[in-house]
């Protein structure tokens, strides 16, 4: 089938060569001129037969909400946009309302695997009906990995960037599970060879996942992360699964905690611990580093 | 090669048919009379050809430690004892100075892989001198996964254990993660197929682990876990993860609370929280349940 | 002065006789009928000399928010409201900008104190103009403490609420940490009086604090809070001073995880727990409790 | 009465002071000759009529226990030992056995109150036998504070200086909770007053407590903390508070909490988040900062 696909970035690009690779035709827009098919996004829905089915995959928040007004205004009844970025779930239902509106389905997609999954496949969660589910199928199966797993249709509008946003709260927490524990195999005295305990997890022990075998491989370029700074953005998701854990009264000390150690990986200097440093001093007259 | 295997239970009985399926000799004791080979320790070093191999799978503390007291004085210079239970890792080099005294090798071997280890291998992680790992490799080969991972040697006597402890901290925090993630979903209106979700990940996201396989196992038979009590004991590697935390002045908030939920979920009532109804009472006037 | 009041509840009744026992004319209005002097906002307005002066004490949301459109029909330019109830900080900018157009002023007002507020006091803390905490200042003086503490202009319309917010997240942590160290000395077998332990630190301790009063009166009642359950509500402030450390990027391990106790101490089991406990007996076969 | 009191350092010299002006003779040693009364330990005993008191405020560990060993020698049948030092609750008990061996009483005292003590008296804990307590009760009398609070008698040998870790516990988690909140306030654009809202807790609030007392004074000298770097060592009750945690199963999520901001404090680059950067750059081609 015929899939207009807007933002050809590092995620979108690889996504729209899977696709490909499937037997299915892309037709890509980005603003970079040197990556897209067609210069517009008219000319992009001129290209495609009704109905048609447009992908979007850029930056969440204003761009990605531009680009489907803008898109709204020049598809027709009948026709389906598939958000695959990371939008906010509340984002969601108001904007599939607009697009109902105009007889324009809509499907969020929560896409996962990052710049591995152009050959692995990609993860994909969403949120629709059934029947817009249904028309997007095709490419869908061309963007998962084979076999059973790696998509699931979670729910109504809104229920995919959900799902993906819960898995990357959990993703927070493995990781810095992982984290803290090479850290304090690292601060023992008692293991000489930290990057072969890791490795030697990759099969038969409880830990072995996707994301031992990436730490791995991380090891094994630098096998002390020397190269690097204990310094680690956070994308929203995170943020927006602590969010609604506080809404729904949901206690999450794991994932909060995550989120949290991140925070504080970009602080050049504690505010907190200068707050306990004055009160030791105060009280105790403890010597301070200042 | 000959092995000498004290202890057939769940994971002892498992591991004896993974070795002897390898093509190994297995002498098997346990105290239960219809599972072992021997009726005694001594005629289990009797049936051995010295410079015997002798492995230990008993539950850790006083049980352990009088069956290596009671083999080392059946044992003879030369030989070795090899401790695969989830003894603490400050056990294992006083035991091994007193082995040592007799001439008698020790190595301490974490073993993770749980019921699934004879199917699937056992991740092995080795605590001792190069020397005594070589004499005991054919047992490890045969118990570890096929290729090149599910085995370390990570350093000195106490290093196994250690490495095994710290795999179940580890452990202990993706779990969590998984469960926070999942008590999230199931709160939340916006996902219908909770399960599906999970099931989906198991490729392509990047949260795929043997962890979310096995969840995914649970949630086919029980899809809202109604089968079960929000209780989970914890067995001391995840307590002596923390307790190391302490020692070393690693931060480890994702493992702590971890470990806190599980003594949570065993209590009937929190009386942390009756304090907290109590002050809020005090100065609040707010109405308590009691 | 003047001071029209609405609300005669716990709190409210309490401040109408401090701020009366200044010598000040409090105009009351509830909608129950046996405590108020007037029996409708209109009355209420009438009974006051322009400029006047109305503190609203209701509940925050929808019912402060209605009581708030209603007073700004029937109030005149030069005229003030302050809403001292526990209204979100979010609430009070765009409710200032609605009056601000009809000449109204308005202050928002933390009032922490509790019912002991009426015989110590009550702590104010306030958002809004300078000219507008001056109308207010002799009420303010009225409800405070004696002495140069309990009063603060915060910054302007949002600092009252604001500052009432983060007061609540710090008093979280604080009994979350009482709590905790409770539990533990009854759990320990060290201590033989911990209620003898609680109250002696009232003097000369580093932990002295007013909430460590109200907690020594409980257990002199109570003196191992037989007659409580571990149970407790949250009232906005904790959760949204959460919120707002995920939206500024500062880590509250402690605040968080002390509001996260409290969505666990309402669960009759917990949700996460039955994923550690399908997990442990996925992988471990251990035992569990259903 | 006569006590001996050994060590004239920050606490103990104020201590002593504190003890002479209650009209008690104090005999004190210390290693620096020109704080002393005496110049050895035997000058000290020969100074006191039995039955003798001695008191020992020396730092905790090898200096406590050596201390201990060598009045032990020096001192006889009947006479009293007071260790009012941070020594783990754990030293009690073997050392009270040693001293009985000889006949000499022991009491463990646990002393709060920093640098403030000597003028507001010191909170104190102590553990022992209602005899050898009777006996030192001048001394206690004398260093608490006025009134019916500031001592218990919270156990046998062992409970005092439990109590006291436990108290630094807490201390620990309200420290962290001014600390959090602090933070959160400073980096709001809703407040403009952070300083005076601290100020203005310190009556009628929920929060108010001498804790707040010295944070206000420390912001009255420097209202950012500007001259203080984010670091806080921690002193060993918050670590052994976290170890009791572990043995008894007792959930402190705050506590555990505090005392790993204290070790983040000190790092001057996070391992664990080196590793959630390689991960994140692992599978998502994340920039990271090296």
């Amino acid at each position: 089938m015929q899939l207009g696909l807007i933002g050809l970035g590092r995620m979108g690009g690889n996504m729209a060569d899977r696709i490909r690779a499937a037997g299915h035709e892309v037709v890509g827009f980005d603003h970079h001129p040197d990556k897209r098919d067609v210069s517009s996004l008219a000319e992009l829905v001129e290209k495609l037969a009704a109905p048609r089915v447009v992908w979007t995959m850029v930056p969440a928040g204003d761009i990605t909400e531009s680009t489907i007004d803008q898109l709204s205004e020049l598809l027709a009844e009948g026709d389906l946009i598939i958000d695959g970025g990371n939008s906010k779930f509340t984002d969601d239902r108001p904007r599939s309302e607009r697009l109902a509106a105009k007889g324009i389905g809509y499907l969020d997609c929560g896409v996962s695997g990052g710049v591995w999954g152009s050959q692995n496949g990609y993860a994909l969660m969403v949120g629709g009906t059934e029947a817009d589910v249904a028309k997007a199928m095709p490419i869908f199966e061309a963007l998962k990995p084979a076999g059973e797993f790696g998509f699931v249709h979670a729910g109504p509008v809104g229920a995919g960037h959900y799902t993906k946003m819960v898995h990357n709260g959990i993703e927070y927490g493995m990781m810095q599970a992982f984290a803290e524990g090479w850290e304090l195999l690292e601060a023992s005295e008692y293991v000489d060879n930290v990057p072969g305990a890791f490795k030697s997890w990759r099969e038969g022990s409880v830990v072995k996942s996707w994301l031992l075998d990436l730490f791995d491989r991380a090891l094994d370029g630098d096998p002390e992360l020397g190269k690097l700074k204990g310094y680690a953005e956070d994308t929203g998701e995170g943020r927006w699964t602590v969010d609604e854990a506080v809404r729904l009264a949901v206690p999450l000390h794991v994932i909060a905690a995550s989120l949290f150690t991140r925070f504080e990986s970009r602080q050049p200097d504690s505010p907190a611990m200068k707050a306990v440093a004055a009160l030791r001093q105060q009280f105790g007259g403890h010597a301070v580093v200042s």
